[in-house]
């Protein structure tokens, strides 16, 4: 089945806006057995007939995004009915929902509004419960100018990403596994994310174990901050064995499958362990502590944290030696763990982490360049407390984010592996 | 001038990987009197010839990220050569500056590395300074099956943003200057940021006075978490006109051009007046220190902060005083003002904002519903504290986001109308 996706929107173009359409159609058809064979971005208006007619002969499956809303340039719905040659009829059920959802916000139903309850008979109307242009899916037809070509099964979904994630779950996912059935190779994609290796570390580590698990699986990998993803497709039982074989290759480094982030895993080993944690955050500027507080019930765990960014801070709050950050530098193993011990004392909490470095671009010296930082975690698990050093030669936001997740790895592994943490 | 950019990358089409091309591309071009007027995205391999072929005698400009580097399915370079009738032939220069990056991380030259130093005879090298495989561009080219027809200007860029990025400013856009010589009418866009107002009250506000300057002026909104982003496109003295027209429409409200954020303004004005910011943060976790955090120099305006998640941690670390939290919640005006209150006194800095709310998705009451929140901002510049409550139905991490742009909004407000803030 050949699928393509044509997504309408200037904003898309002159770059104002993020195209994450393409993202997240790709990742959900991939579960049906569907791929995105070509996706195509054009402006608003007239040159989405050319493209839909392009399209006419090579897809069997046409996803259209945006251009149904009540403005003089959404004219997705008339084009497409045009070209199929299907008269358009005002749909009292969707006319119904229009008028309901304006009474609501106390706004008046006008020509323009109004025009998103035509409906091209033949179509069948996909409802939206997010916003007031409801979407369309026309089956194949011939084509009314060539009656012995078919056109492709085509969706017309609305462009604002909250109206058409629902859409695309309730009402298309449905209709794509009936027109499906039995029609592709249903594969499924897992995503193994290993934090602290290189990309070609664990490319050679995995590759040859990964595919000799069968002539059909498929390999990426994906370097982040800190962080490999190694992805796989391949049927349920590939994928499971893929699994065995990563976190057999990384016992201390493989932390989360799929979307998972490291602030979740993190969050939940401390919920199943029933154990909390501080932080003192100098150089990540309270990024710890706001990843942590992402994840939903994160107030289990976390009472309380600090950036303390200036000396005296250091000082008065986590009790760090004016002595040690005389002696060593704020940037410095020393201060680093007295930071963690001083938090943990303060605060009462299990597991207390702490970061301190130079985030840049200015600040650096030639003994302590901008990148070096070091982090620590201390604890009331009868280990001493470990310090880590690590040199991030990165922009100031990529720094931050690359010395959290660092930080938040060294919390996992002290939960998981305590002892392989301690020098 | 007719230009397409197409997108090479099987990550792209499977959701793994999001396109951010095109939105640089396109608010980069825009300057150039360049609008991106096709994108295409397609698959790593062959595919890319029928792609090229089909912009011959459609686009003056054809821009192609990816499939430039070492693996096998790295074709881009090889099928444009084809295309055009070009020999391949090895380019000393890239060689050496390739041996020379492998030799700094302690690799070594192999075949696949060294195919990225072959260049078509005809195209100019793009050199990357971040990677190895160099971009190339192509001048038009009478088609080699059809002479009559000339091929677009082509450029190859490599797929990695960090690499295509510099190489854009520094090698493309110059080329791409002396292309449109003389041949586009160089339009600017502007975007308006504006806090706490909705997208049609400030569209009701300001476009007619936006459109009255010109006939081709073009005018955009954009709605975001707690701001309104106004874009106007038009010549530099309808541009300035225009930012005149916003600041006078909304001298509360304005904040900030392009793509400068909430927090490097507030930044900019502690900077500027020579002040500190201290906080204490409940709901929001850290965003707000961590905002602050992400500008350079900000260890100037930014000594310590506090999360205080937990009651006990209000109470020790800001002085929140036990009989407020019981009679009025933490979610309350009176403990978001002892917050900042207590923040203030213990930190000395100049001011000192606060967040206590109910991000969700547990937590709510039905006097307090999740989305809950207030801010706070104390200071010692002769004004009573102000604590504002506002109610944000988003998710968690939206809430999140919101409530810290708030407040720091707030403390903008502060700043440069203090009198504005106080109840």
């Amino acid at each position: 089945m050949h699928l393509e996706i044509i997504n309408t929107g200037t904003e898309l173009l002159l770059g104002n806006t993020l195209n994450t359409h393409l993202a997240y159609l790709g990742e959900n058809l991939l579960p049906l057995g569907l791929r995105v064979d070509r996706q195509l971005c054009i402006p608003d208006g007239d040159i989405i007939r050319t493209a839909l007619l392009e399209t006419v002969g090579r897809a069997d499956i046409v996803i259209v995004t945006g251009g149904l809303g009540p403005t003089s340039d959404d004219i997705t719905r008339e084009i497409t009915a045009g070209l199929l040659g299907l008269p358009l009829v005002e749909n009292a059920e969707v006319f119904d929902r229009i008028q309901e959802r304006l009474r609501r916000r106390h706004r008046e139903m006008n020509t323009n509004t109004r025009r998103q309850a035509m409906v091209p008979s033949g179509s069948i109307v996909l409802h939206n419960d997010h916003g007031t242009a409801p979407g369309l899916y026309f089956p194949p037809l011939p084509m009314p100018e060539n009656p012995a070509v078919t056109s492709p099964h085509i969706f017309l979904l609305p462009g604002p990403p909250r109206e058409l994630k629902p859409m695309f779950t309730d009402a298309v996912e449905p209709l794509l596994r009936s027109i499906c059935a039995g029609r592709t190779k249903l594969a499924q994609m897992r995503n193994f994310h290993i934090c602290g290796l290189g990309e070609s570390e664990v490319a050679r580590t995995v590759e040859t174990a990964l595919l000799a698990l069968g002539d059909d699986i498929e390999i990426g990998y994906c370097a982040r901050l800190s962080e490999v993803i190694v992805r796989v497709i391949g049927n349920a039982e590939q994928l499971e064995a893929a699994r065995m074989i990563i976190a057999a290759s990384f016992p201390m480094r493989f932390f989360a499958e799929n979307e998972q982030t490291m602030e979740e895993t993190v969050v939940e080993l401390l919920k199943k362990f029933g154990r909390t944690v501080a932080t003192a955050e100098s150089c990540t500027g309270g990024m710890i502590a706001n990843r942590i507080t992402n994840v939903p019930g994160a107030s289990s765990v976390l009472n309380e944290a600090y950036v303390t960014y200036a000396n005296d801070a250091k000082i008065s709050l986590l009790g760090v030696p004016p002595a040690l950050l005389a002696e060593h530098g704020a940037v410095s193993h020393e201060v680093c763990e007295a930071m963690a011990k001083g938090c943990l004392e303060r605060t009462g909490a299990t597991y207390a982490l702490s970061a301190t470095g130079i985030a840049g671009p200015d600040g650096g010296s030639e003994e302590k360049p901008v990148g070096t930082v070091f982090i620590g975690v201390a604890a009331h698990d009868n280990h001493p407390p470990t310090v880590e050093k690590h040199f991030l030669n990165l922009d100031r936001l990529s720094f931050k984010q690359a010395a959290s997740i660092l930080a938040l790895d060294l919390l996992r592994r002290r939960l998981v592996h305590p002892q392989s943490t301690v020098g």
